[in-house]
């Protein structure tokens, strides 16, 4: 009898959920579902770069996706869901109550967005981050250790200490904290009671500065220390985090009935979405694993005897079992990637959205149709423009900050620079040279892990530029002077998810044992061009200047 | 009897025609046309930065503007008019033969760019021009030193020695050189033999490194020294030049004929549409005088006994009576103004030239309105949002050169930048950025003015965006600290020309008496807030940090 299982996976503006078959990862079906109030730009202020999702937009497009991905199956398929786990962004905490009720399900909370999940690229909390920096320096243990010793704005830490600080009345409601990822699997399996909900390894973890080495979370004394409204909420957090091979529980029958499946579903601790992509993606020791969407997460997997207890200084974590249990994973990343283009879309957008819109020449139909037509052909056709300029031509160099740095050593106060403006520099060679930034932006990780001793055999894309954009991905490739292996599926990250669902489930007794059945293999290859890349090797040592100039 | 004179001001694109009484200064007929080739992009290579026009633009705008003055002016104007004078930009250089004509208006030559007027914006010599810089350091008299040092791509001898390098039958055609505001009066005065063609002071003096202390234009030694193409040319030149007070000559009856006026017209010598702009400012010694256009040109004329031999370093003209005859003019500028309002316009008009047109949803026809009127409305738009944004308030600071910097410090290689650059950086706060960075490149002028111990009383600003954009002129005033009046006439070159052509025509002794008479007043004057001037001193550090950086 055949076994299913289910990945979700939660990205930054949508879900998208795929059953899979548990022996063959032959995908059966999938659906993918926008988060309704995100969509409409609710709780969020670009001007303050305050990103907040509501916990009704996760559990609306959970039922969605599910009940789409059944329907869509043969029949028989639900009765046999064996297995699911989620990932989702990160970190993307929310303060939740007793129970472990996220705030914003609260009536009086509904549109508080201080009651909501603080989305990754949230960069409210610069300022805590800052002090959890100045504290850790000073403190007997550095617990930034793990973190490339600089602990980000984009962290756990940082953003409830700010919303604490903020808002009074959430600070006398809150009890404790959960990431997404854990309380997706918290909700459906009954688990959600703070102290005993099971969390990850990664995002409860290392994001919270958790470390076996110094038993657990930081201590009450530091925590108070930073700020003394944090008193107490160590201890109605967790002892303990886990990989994702560890099984939650199973869904309740309220869950199993809401979505449409049994209680038999064994629920796996969930993690972050580049995390079990890179599982999806098949990583490998050796491998170096970039999930490249509207910002990069780049991952490798090494195994303990190689790294040992070496830290990597300046990439954002280093954690035990945070992609394949048992190897040490490595994490860094660009804060800013495809939504470096989209920034440039927008700008290039704003005649069309401001002007075109109070036209008299068309009616609201035609306009509505014109304004689609042309936002969507605007990253194809800047791409055919850009692609057929020669590598060197231009003579605009710009840096990839504008939506901070997450690595090598994180700064999200940076920003972003054109340099080499002149009256000829049209748009498409200005985005051109937002390309060569981010593929900039990834030599300096790349850099920074062969600094450090850390092999890299490979490189593997996974996530939707690495498919759609081959001018992009044969940049990164000439920059980088590297080969890059794309993944044949789409879905990586949900892939992922269904293998570690598979383990949960039983099925496999290792994750790298579901990677060799389940997985999808890779779609393309590019080949560095020799000469592009010496050229971009000088260019390069101008992105670095301009960076160190903007950085003092 | 009433007097009429004309003015005639050559802008980058158009000509503009003024016919004013020569008594009160009233404006009698106004008439504007465009270069007809140069304005379907005829000749000109904006990735190389090469931009020419051909002699026939010149000469059809003319017939064209003075007959369609003429013709709306009431009866009996044409007979009375007694002088005429030409502005134009500068450098704007042509290859001639041995009796005077463009080497464009030969049938072998008519498509050949380097056959052409070289606009003052071509840059297509930076490399000569260095060479100008590198062997006037070592001669034994600095030629550049009525230059503030530094010669630029702009001007004659770098264009002229760059063609002759560059295109050999053009080499082998070449007699001698003219500028563009000395060819006009000589081709309708029947004064064009080279060698005794009257050459002005500015134009033909300081932009060749004429200067009466070394005996006029430099040496044949240092002239073969940097090129031995250039051997025997300075004896085809000419030994002397002259003021604008000056006369040609008369118009000739050919012309006279073509024009519609009598051989009773007296010719002035031409001179740059800054010089003349300012005199029909009305210029006094203590004005710092602003011609704001794609570029600006910015005036003093300062009395000999303040002055002296005193020589301002980096600014790039120091004239005896390139202005006011008998006053030293000062002269500086910005390589880039409006045109970096126009490139960002151009940036962002990208997916509606290059998409809608492509769009199936309209007809042609309306394609043609919609995206007129949306270009038409896209700086309006710009500035309506970018005023909305209080001072301080965008983390973007910008700089100016993307099209090189004129002055302080001559520097054509170098570009502009963007810094700052964030996720919410929109098009009116990446555009209230470029205006802020004209503004502060403005400031770097008026600085080295006041260092050098030259009094600034007032700031006048003429040309298009002084009386267009009260935004831009108010940022330029809080930039500054200073009051700005604008002048009120749109045409205030014209009618300095008209000036000129007055006291050419003997109404006048002098040029300040016409101005007394003919002067048209001003139309507003802007303050400076106390407060957005402290912000933007900050800011002003940091454009001067960007800039270093960019220069090195």
């Amino acid at each position: 009898m055949s076994k299913y299982v289910i990945g979700l996976d939660y990205g930054t503006d949508s879900c998208r959920a795929i059953i899979a078959d548990a022996l063959s990862g032959k995908e059966i079906s999938t659906a993918v579902k926008y988060y309704p109030r995100w969509k409409q730009g609710k709780y969020c202020d670009p001007k303050t770069n305050r990103y907040r999702q509501h916990p009704l937009d996760y559990i609306e497009v959970l039922e969605g996706c599910i009940r789409e991905a059944l329907s869509k199956a043969p029949a028989g398929i639900a009765e046999n869901v064996t297995g699911m786990a989620f990932d989702t962004t990160g970190s993307t905490p929310v303060l939740i109550d007793e129970k472990g009720v996220p705030l914003a399900l609260r009536p009086e909370f509904a549109e508080n967005p201080n009651a909501m999940f603080v989305l990754w690229k949230d960069h409210t909390s610069i300022k805590e981050a800052a002090e959890v920096n100045e504290l850790a320096k000073k403190w007997e243990i550095d617990y930034t250790a793990y973190e490339g010793g600089i602990y980000s704005s984009e962290w756990v830490w940082a953003k409830m200490l700010h919303i604490l600080r903020e808002d009074e009345q959430i600070r006398k409601a809150a009890y404790s904290w959960a990431e997404h990822c854990d309380w997706m699997p918290a909700l459906i399996t009954g688990n959600s009671k703070p102290e005993t909900m099971p969390r990850s390894r990664c995002a409860a973890g290392h994001k919270a500065m958790w470390h076996a080495s110094w038993d657990g979370l930081p201590s009450e004394e530091f925590l108070t220390a930073l700020d003394p409204l944090l008193a107490g909420f160590r201890s109605r957090l967790y002892q303990e985090t886990y990989p994702s091979n560890v099984k939650v529980g199973y869904l309740t029958s309220e869950w199993a009935e809401r979505l449409g499946l049994t209680t038999n579903v064994a629920v796996a601790v969930g993690a972050f979405d580049c995390h079990m992509g890179a599982v999806g993606a098949q990583i490998k020791p050796g491998d170096f694993v970039r999930v490249i969407g509207t910002s990069t997460c780049d991952i490798m997997a090494v195994p303990y005897e190689e790294i040992g207890d070496k830290l990597i200084p300046g990439i954002c974590g280093q954690v035990d079992g945070s992609v394949i249990p048992g190897m040490v994973g490595l994490e860094a990343g660009q804060s800013g990637f495809g939504d470096i283009y989209a920034w440039f879309k927008q700008v290039l957008e704003w005649p069309l959205k401001q002007l075109v819109t109070k036209s008299n020449l068309l009616d609201m139909e035609t306009k509505e149709k014109l304004i689609t037509e042309i936002t969507d052909a605007i990253i194809p056709e800047l791409t055919k423009e850009a692609e057929k300029v020669p590598v060197g031509e231009s003579t605009l160099i710009a840096t990839d900050w504008m939506n901070g740095r997450r690595t090598p050593d994180a700064n999200q106060l940076l920003t972003g620079s054109i340099c080499g403006l002149t009256l000829g520099s049209t748009a498409p060679l200005i985005f051109r040279a937002l390309v060569e930034a981010t593929a900039y932006g990834s030599k300096a990780i790349v850099d920074r892990f062969l600094e450090n001793g850390v092999e890299i055999k490979e490189v593997i894309g996974i996530g939707g530029i690495s498919l759609k954009s081959p001018f992009v991905m044969q940049t990164l490739s000439d920059v980088l002077g590297m080969p890059i292996k794309v993944a044949k599926t789409e879905q990586a990250c949900a892939f992922g998810a269904a293998m570690f669902a598979a383990v949960a489930a039983g099925v496999y007794e290792k994750v790298e044992d579901a990677q060799d059945a389940m997985g999808q293999g890779f779609a393309f290859e590019y080949h560095p061009n020799g000469e592009n890349h010496a050229i971009y090797m000088e260019l390069y040592k101008k992105y670095q200047q301009i960076g160190k100039f903007t950085e003092n």
